[in-house]
């Protein structure tokens, strides 16, 4: 543990502050979680994300580090905490690891988004049956990654399954409010298995809300909705 | 240098095959230079890179990597190479230097896209802006990060250098082809002499084309151009 503070300004309903909520609990790091009212920003987080002002931002000491992915590696890079490493040793997993988390962001997470603007229902399911594509990918890149252990980072959570595991929380809701499959479709038994051990993790389970929960975000009106804790 | 053969699949104009040649360059890593044809891909492109279909791809052994910044990434953290660290050691500038790489990627190169999609001039005239009021939050960083020194990396090209660096022989022809100044606009001072340290480097001059050359790749056959080297 370092004797500089660390801040965390999130809100829980956010997947992206998810990530970093679960990365700063694998490596046992106190931190004081200030929650953010995405309506009503902080003086702190304009100060601290002034090019995106966006959470999740940690606050290490004086140093504001932005962006969920980037605050996940520099956790996984700071000397001091404890708990197994989130990016894989070898240069070659750490580029697999890289590429798919790259792929969650990029490609997948924007057809999560497409969903809930899709108006008409066969534009929905069109979007829908993409993000099925998509986790098929994964459930492919699982297999290989994971190569029969418990996670894609084998035997403890690592990058990838940081980086797609905050979406359950919402994929979960989105099973409820649309009554499909997604995550666990017949195509994807890998990833239906690792979704669950994934929700178990003592890292993760009180951070990522329950699909009641999103749900009832989901339906309040849009000032509430996203400074809900 | 390893035993094991690298390949790299690019093409010449391309930007984001430009940051993987740097970055072998400037670890002295020999290559074999294989040009795709992207609109008759080979073989090998799709079967190294099945998810996105696209260059950059690095082979090394067999493994292949995919993705640009995860590509020279993966280049850093080999140890078998010669050269400077592309990212710094300390966690936290390496999390600033992750930061600004993908606001390059997400945020300002989606830009460039949208000057070519412009058809009215008015639109055209108000995403030169956006990337103008990009470059200059760019420049903000370059002061911060360079410390008074010649790139964003310090005495030597670093992670940013190359995730921007790639777009300048772009930018140049973007410059020429629109009659405007961009990168050596008088309100990025510090950019615009970067640019000239940049692109005289001996890992750099080789490899990103000359503006009057970008200029003919752009006004070719669509089908033809892509191809060229």
């Amino acid at each position: 543990m370092s004797g500089s503070s660390i801040k965390f300004l999130g809100t829980r309903p956010s997947p992206f502050a998810n990530r970093v909520e679960i990365a700063l609990n694998i490596k046992s790091v106190d931190y004081e979680f200030i929650t953010e009212d995405i309506f009503n920003k902080s003086e702190l987080l304009l100060q601290s994300n002034p090019v995106h002002k966006k959470i999740p931002v940690l606050i290490h000491g004086d140093n504001p580090i932005c962006e969920s992915l980037v605050i996940v590696q520099y956790i996984d890079e700071i000397t001091w905490t404890n708990g197994p490493s989130i990016l894989p040793p070898d240069p070659h997993d750490r580029a697999i690891a890289r590429f798919w988390a790259d792929y969650v962001d990029n490609k997948w997470f924007p057809l999560i988004l497409e969903v809930g603007e899709a108006v008409e229902k066969d534009a929905k399911k069109a979007v829908l049956q993409k993000i099925i594509e998509g986790l098929c990918l994964l459930e492919e890149a699982f297999v290989k990654c994971s190569k029969g252990k418990d996670f894609f980072g084998g035997d403890s959570i690592g990058y990838i399954d940081i980086a797609l595991g905050c979406f359950l929380g919402w994929i979960r809701a989105m099973e409820m409010m649309l009554g499909v499959n997604l995550i666990y479709e017949a195509k994807t038994p890998g990833l239906a298995g690792w979704a669950e051990r994934f929700l178990s993790e003592k890292a993760v389970k009180n951070v990522i809300m329950e699909p009641e929960k999103l749900v009832a975000v989901y339906c309040r009106p849009k000032k509430q909705a996203a400074s809900a804790n």
